[in-house]
């Protein structure tokens, strides 16, 4: 089976899923849009132009490879890839996973955009529960490359490749996280920033447009360039992430009554630092961050935000 | 006295120091570096004109408003900004504060770069303790527009308004903060992020690359776009922050252990985005999220980091 041009099935026609569709089709896919809605094809055209629009100027070609079906067994014919978003609700998805299941050819991929549920949870009422995997995107998942990519504990890992290369065929960035977490990274790692600035703001330090004037003009720049760990591994010079979490980062958690980094987590970062970002090519890093952020803000000055009060 | 074309001296030539005087050499201000360090000239200029080179052409020009010097009465002659970079040593910056007062000029500003240190702590063994300010620079300083500004509880708001009229006449953009805080909001905010990430990777979730990928791909973007109150604003769709909070940041904050929001900041919330982003006009700031989005995706594919292991 070929990874490209494959089968679709997009389960419920909302935000995600209408996003889902037009990036797929987009990308040579054939997709069937499932969605219990009476006639949801009517007002599912209008944005599904507009999603597909700012991705190709062939938007006929694009929309005449999605079909729209009230029938899920019909919608499941021919599919190898199954994307599934409905309400974020166990019940409704455990039920339509075991539906899917009992429908779906054997080797189809069955996968969900949960932001939360986890797969063994989502798996409850089927006959094999370690079909169900995750594939989470940020929204508008066709136009940010990230999918957060898991299965359950005993998920078989060439289940994993297939949607790795399916989301590759599409364009998008696939991370594999090796176990599922409430939120899954990008949530913990966005909501955990979020804590901070609502509580700031809450305190009255700065208020909410003052919280965004920081991040625009800074660490969001960086972060559009480098990684976090990458910043934190530059933070700490010659000596790396060890030197900046040891001399810098553990005073500023302390400060802020953040649990402190134990020495087994240390290790860890110093030796996958070591392999991904070696001390010695730093350098070059360096180069490609000052272009990307010194760009960055160049983006930034020539499409101003509306100003307000 | 003009904004523009004031003679800064500069305390101390560690990297800090020396990219603020190549900043404000740049931008036409007269610069008087000291450093107790012997010689210090000569190991300075290599990365002062590196520096300069990264902001203008016409690097010679801009050094030649430059000088050098070991004695600090010297230092101070005529200078109406005094921006101090030393180490993050309250002894140090008191002792320097308490030297600096005795010598400037009553109307100079003083400017303590640090990252940490309260400025009521700075000013102990001053005459005027008042005095002390903070513009507080996300390294470096010469590329990244954000100044955290904030000064003691007694502050003169009239110092803070000319502070901030110096770093704008500098090209940098000043966030006055109503209280200082440890790490004041940019390190807070990369911290609480930081701490979280560095969880996950103790955990095994994810590797420190996974970490960097997830954001490359994903919230880097969108915070070089919009900022982390705007984004949880577009979240709640027609209901804005209150609703995002209320449906969505509430249950993840508790799944990850986080506190919830308390109904004061909950209004104060709501109160400020209809001030900053009234709900009626998100479309004019959606259009220029998704410009600032796309080109900062292509300013990553244009600029690829090294690939290691």
């Amino acid at each position: 089976m070929s990874e490209n041009s494959q089968t679709v099935t997009v389960i419920g026609a909302g935000t995600i899923g209408i996003a889902w569709s037009a990036l797929f089709a987009v990308n040579q896919h054939s997709v069937r849009l499932f969605d219990v809605r009476k006639g949801f094809e009517s007002d599912t055209i209008a944005p599904l132009r507009r999603m597909i629009g700012q991705l190709t100027d062939e938007v006929d070609v694009a929309l005449g490879r999605i079909s729209f079906h009230g029938s899920l067994e019909v919608a499941l014919e021919g599919a190898t890839v199954v994307q599934e978003n409905g309400p974020e609700n166990p019940g409704f998805k455990q039920n339509i996973f075991a539906e899917v299941e009992a429908i779906a050819d054997k080797d189809a991929l069955l996968i969900s955009s949960t932001s939360g549920i986890p797969p063994a949870n989502i798996g409850e009422k089927m006959q094999n529960p370690a079909r169900v995997l995750i594939g989470h995107p940020l929204n508008p998942p066709h136009l940010m490359p990230l999918v957060e990519v898991c299965g359950t504990e005993s998920v078989d890992e060439a289940l994993i490749d297939r949607v790795n290369a399916f989301y590759q065929s599409n364009a998008r960035v696939p991370v594999r996280l090796h176990k599922p977490v409430a939120g899954f990274v990008v949530n913990r790692l966005q909501m955990a920033m979020l804590r901070e600035a609502i509580h700031l703001v809450g305190e009255g330090v700065v208020d909410i447009d003052g919280i965004d004037k920081v991040v625009l003009n800074s660490v969001g720049v960086r972060l559009a360039s480098i990684g976090p760990m990458l910043a934190c591994h530059f933070g700490g010079g010659a000596g790396g992430i060890r030197e900046m979490v040891e001399k810098i980062v553990g005073s500023l958690f302390a400060a802020m009554d953040l649990p402190p980094v134990d020495s087994r987590t240390l290790d860890l970062l110093e030796a996958q630092a070591a392999k991904h970002y070696p001390l010695d090519r730093l350098g070059e890093f360096a180069a490609v961050r000052d272009r990307r952020q010194a760009a960055a803000l160049d983006v930034q000055h020539k499409n101003p935000l509306p100003q307000m009060a």
